[in-house]
């Protein structure tokens, strides 16, 4: 493999001085851009774009044509391993994803196995091919979401507006929640090593929805079995644990063990970087909307966020959530020239 | 007035000792009572319903015929502020609220004004008329939406998924939302004296959407105008203040000077009463979803909120947001007793 000639991502995790904040963005390659459109119409579907390595390649790279962005992020989704467990995925039309079938029972929990590797070889194939052609541009991440956050999904059979079918299954049928999060568990472990072993530089686990459960649902569903996958990571490569919602519960998930914490916009990063700057990197946390309004108001938003981070070693600019499909390609790249900008300071 | 017969409610707000852990419900009065459903019926429209005093009494007090419940609360909406205001609200079916006018622009928030609380005093005779039939019973809470709650309401001209358009007013035009929230507030200060005046015995805000806000959006325009609004209540009379998402805002909250701080049920009370709990009682925090399950479920899990929240005096039990119209009655009445059992004590 080429060696990195834009490492600051890798350093700003280990929190060791940049002399720059290094930002990427959640969803970079996405439908914000009209190339990415292009090349999505091309192969038809989501699904038939993200199983081709070729294509995947190709989206993932788009953004980091257009910005001086720090990070590339494995173009795929999260429901790839349920998919692979059976499930049958298909992303409908402004409905987001569905699977053909639900797990909702103790039969249909029964009938879960970790899948094999070899129905996910699109993905690893794509991570090879991705790092071929960055050629050492900057680091690949690669992805999972977090055991929980895909029985969430598994458990409703597509997205919800309160998962309530989850949370009822929290509350009544713990022991059935337990079996199925610790198979995804195990399926989630054996994806993030082979996406490790196929040249990911950095490893990111997506909990969207933990933070719709109570304190000990939480630590007993999410965090544990996150715990689980990030210790299976082999130790030289950094892990980014994004908890939407975490509030309260920083403290635990910077003593996941994890290298860096990513949060919402609702997080007060000044005080998680006073209280937890010494055991983890943050990254964040923009509101997506900025992006939305203007060149004016971005400068000063991204400036906001700077300042909340300080000027210790150990963060990296992102936003608290995903870029939304309307926002202009222009004031991305405002964004991401102001953070450079602002954020320069002298080599250790 | 009457005196109070049960006042473990007021006394748990000042963190008096209770023989048992008071308890009611956000939404008791509501459409999981087919009693409910048939008053709403009859009077044609949620509307009016909350218009009528005497509709709005009726409803109110229902939930007390059939459960312990140790208060009742107004039947009514928050949104009833920015509909003296004249946006125009209307409740459409399935789809919520309804502002005929949103205020997005310089010219709307110029045009609001503080209104003449007799546009009002609908509410504040229902206040009147649920005393005299309380007869002393239990105490009254009367409520309102936090400034910003409304204002979020106000801008998008109804509810939203992730209340876009106010994220991008806080960023670029941070001078509008002052003048909003300013006038919001004013007119919220008028109506929770008034509501008081009429014989309120308790006053809640119910900051639904603060959450959404980063840390230092959250104190200027949700927590400020909420201390403003709190000043005008008269000292003696208990406050509570709702905020969803609270997360790590607690300590804010607590500092607002309410008697109470009700929270969700991501929350972790132990915690919360732990480093809080001198300064502030508690409410909460019951995942509604648990009022869908079983008997069986439904006591384990008020036990557990009940361990959570220990024995120091200052909890009042209820849910972590509102009642979910499809719970079945019978689990409301299995819970109100499983805390009146589960909780007794001495008397000091």
């Amino acid at each position: 493999m080429a060696t990195l000639q834009n490492d600051t991502l890798l350093r700003a995790l280990r929190r060791e001085p940049t002399p720059y904040t290094p930002i990427w963005l959640m969803r970079q390659a996405g439908r914000y851009l009209p190339e990415y459109n292009a090349v999505r119409g091309r192969a038809g579907s989501f699904m038939a774009l993200a199983t081709t390595p070729s294509l995947a390649t190709e989206v993932t790279l788009q953004p980091l044509e257009r910005f001086a962005l720090d990070a590339a992020i494995l173009f795929s989704d999260i429901l790839t391993v349920p998919d692979a467990m059976g499930l049958g995925l298909s992303f409908t039309e402004g409905e987001g994803p569905r699977f053909a079938v639900p797990v909702r029972d103790e039969a249909a929990v029964a009938a879960l196995a970790v899948p094999d590797m070899a129905k996910l070889r699109y993905v690893f194939d794509a991570v090879g091919e991705i790092k071929r052609a960055l050629d050492g541009r900057v680091p690949l991440i690669g992805f999972a979401g977090s055991p929980f956050t895909l029985a969430c999904y598994m458990i409703e059979g597509g997205a919800s507006d309160d998962f309530a079918t989850v949370r009822r299954m929290a509350h009544a049928r713990p022991d059935l929640l337990d079996r199925l999060i610790d198979v995804v568990a195990r399926a989630v472990r054996a994806y993030v090593r082979e996406q490790a072993a196929a040249g990911a530089d950095v490893i990111m686990l997506f909990d969207t929805w933990g933070g719709l459960l109570t304190a000990p649902a939480f630590e007993r569903w999410s965090l544990a079995s996150m715990r689980h996958v990030l210790d299976t990571v082999p130790r030289g490569i950094p892990t980014i644990l994004f908890s939407r919602g975490a509030g309260d519960r920083l403290g635990r998930l910077v003593a996941s063990g994890a290298y860096c914490v990513a949060v919402d916009w609702a997080v007060d990063l000044d005080a998680a970087r006073r209280t937890h700057g010494a055991q983890a990197a943050f990254q964040g946390n923009l509101d997506p909307q900025v992006l939305l309004t203007d060149a004016a108001t971005v400068e000063r938003a991204a400036r906001a966020v700077l300042a909340s981070a300080g000027p210790a070693p150990g963060h990296i600019f992102n936003l608290g959530h995903g870029i939304v499909p309307a926002t202009p390609p222009e004031l991305v790249r405002v964004l991401v020239d102001t953070v450079h900008r602002e954020s320069q300071r002298r080599e250790p």
